[in-house]
């Protein structure tokens, strides 16, 4: 899951310069060559390599520990918000569970080798589809050194390597991490350019990334909007798009509104500032009287401020006395802002039509909620909003690999192209078609 | 199967103009109105649609052989060589052609609406991924009117609304069959929006086109190698790469040497200029001068011209006699060259090991065949080429979505995101999770 707040740290300058270009030409070419032998390795091969990987991070706790304590040191020293240094920090508890998490990995069906369909054709020809790996993957990341575990372990699972650049602020956590992962996979006799960093190439590094076409075959950027656009808007590898989420909940006059309550709160206040957290509130006329008063006082509760249109406004002037400071006038703007914060746009509509209509025109495609007993509003929703996940009755807060049955996640696609909504190890895989004849020519 | 002769009226010009852009994003907002509807249509509808658009260019087949016919005598004025004043020109044969694939496309499983998995997890979440239309696909290829028509059928039938860019040597026969295809679609009540051309745009059109990021879903670039590039290099849009074909055929010392001389001949000169005919031909030293005589007797009778390493040059010695003419050296660039004519790259390998690098280092991921009885060596090729397909002990030629039983094709991939090797209906959709609850929260 990725979380909205901007990590400075992970911002790319223009232009490429010539150094950088040709480390991450010598580092993604090592990773090409280290993949080959990975695409054709066994499960169990790869399963030793992930418990080598958490192994080796766990004897390495103490050195881990100390570089994550320098980068800490300094992002504090540099005025790093606390929110930010709290994603940046590792303890040992934090680092057992990343640990913990590679092995976890073990646990899954393995993509590779997966016949995917397969067909004898009239003339004879025996086709099939295979999933293979997807070769080298590149990631851009911010100051978070439990995703450089993280997708190393997802990517020698699926059998591709890994190029990593993560947020300058967390440089020595991950130099650190990653000497250790390589030392793991060579333990087991796989090649230790499997996982390498570029951070080395300083800022430059991320651009020569996403120049990298014919070198790495995809690149996922996650962090903040900035970021994602940028990579977008540069890259000349294919790019998986993760992560803005301005997710809508809508709740209908068929809601069972005690429910409801409930559902809004968890999706804006379980966990603020991650992607699959609710930014909008949209109440249907009919039930906004009865409805808005109880959700605004748990909401409030929470500490979260509503921002509301007049109608919500109307129907919360009595509730509202002496919480005036937690309601606040929504504007255009509201509505296409993705908080990332104890805040919440509520706005009521006339109907479903109209809450879809809000959702497209302001929504980012990831995930959306209605909750409604009526079937045909939830099938109204589901068809007519364009989002990864549609949530019936449930909390936006499950869009998450782990929640939905997939494991560990990638990340999160707001995209169409290949992979949508959480990505698991099958994101990081493509296919190839076989196909055996015996002598076959076309007529 | 995209024709890898380049169409110079399919290029590309620096920069974007403002016209073009306000042209494009217009066309493709409309585009998205008129999709959304469609997404919910039932397959009835949707092949009411395609007989109609069929009807429709029947109907109108002397104005669409009219402007056809100006765009041809044009054509020809400029100097159009006369192999792509070919693929221009339409017939009244060929534009039955045409039709009839509109209405084949009828008898292909509707992919919209597929549920691709589902579960029931531990705490009673209802999961599925349903297959839904991509939205609105961009297409720019070069002066094919044929794929005009081809193009709008498959998307229609998956859901899409397309936005076509044309090679502007085919300019008046696109408005003529567009215009048609408008037509039949609104005949059965559709939006005529789901198929556009900006053509009217101009060469700037393309650009805006691939700048036009949340407009347009995907973009498919179909044409030759200097096309695709531009449109990699330029596009914020993500893009599905197609057809640049350098295709290898590996003949084997355990290899059926009289079937290998047949399968050769077809993959080279079945059908020239195509992206998955054969342009190089790896021979085992093993059986060099067993083989090598018996297919270049063969390659010649065709008129292929041989391109020969020095060792397949003196496995030919005594077959060349008074065919010199047909033997020439090959050097580097042969192996990188997709000939698109009757050449063809010759070289003996040591064995299967030297083929796969062979076809790794100057690959384009397209397809190679093996030709082999020895299943090591089969396996060996499979695991270690990285094409879209791979053909055991058949042509090159079957890399066709007709041919390997999809149908119908959008183009063959040659990248690894999304799809791979020939598209059909399933590559214009992505999914969604839809997942019912009953007031779940996240703990």
């Amino acid at each position: 899951m990725t979380q909205t707040q901007t990590d400075p740290s992970s911002q790319v300058p223009d232009g490429v310069g010539a150094d950088a270009t040709a480390l991450v030409t010598r580092v993604a070419r090592a990773a090409r060559a280290a993949q080959r032998p990975l695409a054709a390795a066994t499960t169990e091969l790869k399963d030793r390599a992930l418990e080598a990987m958490a192994r080796t991070l766990r004897d390495r706790a103490p050195d881990v520990l100390a570089a994550n304590a320098a980068d800490v040191e300094r992002a504090r020293a540099a005025g790093m918000r606390e929110g930010l240094v709290d994603r940046l920090a590792l303890s040992t508890t934090r680092l057992e569970a990343v640990a913990g998490a590679l092995e976890e990995l073990t646990t899954l069906p393995d993509p590779v080798g997966q016949v995917v369909d397969g067909r004898r054709l009239p003339n004879g020809l025996e086709v099939r589809r295979v999933r293979v790996p997807l070769g080298v993957v590149g990631m851009v990341y911010e100051a978070r050194p439990n995703v450089t575990a993280d997708v190393a372990g997802l990517a020698v699972r699926s059998g591709n390597a890994v190029v990593l650049r993560g947020g300058s602020a967390a440089r020595d956590s991950n130099a650190a991490i990653v000497a250790a992962l390589r030392s793991a996979l060579a333990s087991v006799g796989l090649g230790e350019d499997l996982v390498s960093s570029i951070d080395a190439a300083g800022r430059q590094g991320a651009r020569a990334l996403m120049r990298a076409h014919g070198l790495i075959d995809v690149l996922v950027p996650r962090g903040g909007a900035g970021l994602i656009r940028t990579v977008v808007e540069e890259s000349t590898v294919p790019v998986i798009e993760t992560g803005s989420g301005n997710c809508h909940v809508y709740v209908d006059a068929s809601a069972d509104l005690a429910q409801a309550v409930d559902v809004v709160v968890n999706a804006k206040t379980q966990r603020v500032g991650v992607c699959n957290a609710a930014e909008t509130l949209l109440v249907h006329q009919a039930v906004a009287g009865d409805y808005l008063p109880a959700a605004a006082a748990a909401l409030w509760e929470a500490g979260t401020t509503l921002h509301a249109d007049a109608a919500a406004r109307a129907a919360l002037a009595e509730a509202a006395r002496g919480r005036e400071d937690l309601l606040a006038e929504a504007g255009q703007e509201d509505w296409a802002t993705e908080y990332g914060s104890l805040d919440l746009a509520v706005r009521v509509v006339p109907d479903v039509d109209a809450a879809v209509e809000h959702v497209r025109a302001y929504g980012t495609g990831h995930t959306e909620a209605v909750l409604a007993r009526d079937v045909r509003v939830v099938n109204a929703f589901v068809a007519g909003v364009d989002s990864a996940v549609v949530m019936v009755n449930a909390s936006t807060r499950f869009t998450d690999g782990g929640a939905l049955g997939l494991g560990a996640e990638l990340g999160i696609s707001t995209q169409k192209l290949h992979a949508r909504g959480p990505m698991g190890l099958e994101a990081l895989t493509s296919t190839m078609w076989v196909v055996q004849g015996d002598g076959h020519v076309r007529p």
